[in-house]
């Protein structure tokens, strides 16, 4: 099955290709953003067909490779 | 209100970012993994309070800054 994945940076942790994104929508006349944040989404499919093993999985290839949890959080979905 | 976008790479496009961390997680031990892909994620705070209006922008932004349509697909959510 095929698990969705998204890591953020945390709040509070300065996010520069974010702000340069704004600063570019704003110079094209997008003039009511207020603030961008990238993140990274990974599409992974997983050889599992039971949708529990498969978050646990997914969960635990987050916490050792995927999300840098000192500055980043992920979602599941 | 703030727009969540997600950029993924359109099927049939090479993807070796993913296709490295498909070999490193099969390398770390998870066997089961068949394919990751890998996009972008972008949290926009808008200042529109109507979602339709926000979710049109962000459409606009997609198509002339975001995503590269000749390769990738976006999603709005």
């Amino acid at each position: 099955m095929k698990i969705k994945i998204i890591v953020t940076l945390k709040n509070g942790v300065l996010d520069p290709q974010g702000k340069a994104i704004q600063q570019t929508l704003n110079g094209m006349g997008f003039d009511n953003i207020e603030e961008v944040r990238q993140g990274k989404y990974f599409d992974v499919e997983i050889n599992e067909k039971d949708e529990k093993k498969a978050k646990i999985k997914a969960d635990e290839m987050c916490k050792k490779l995927l999300a840098n949890l000192v500055i980043e959080d992920y979602k599941i979905i």
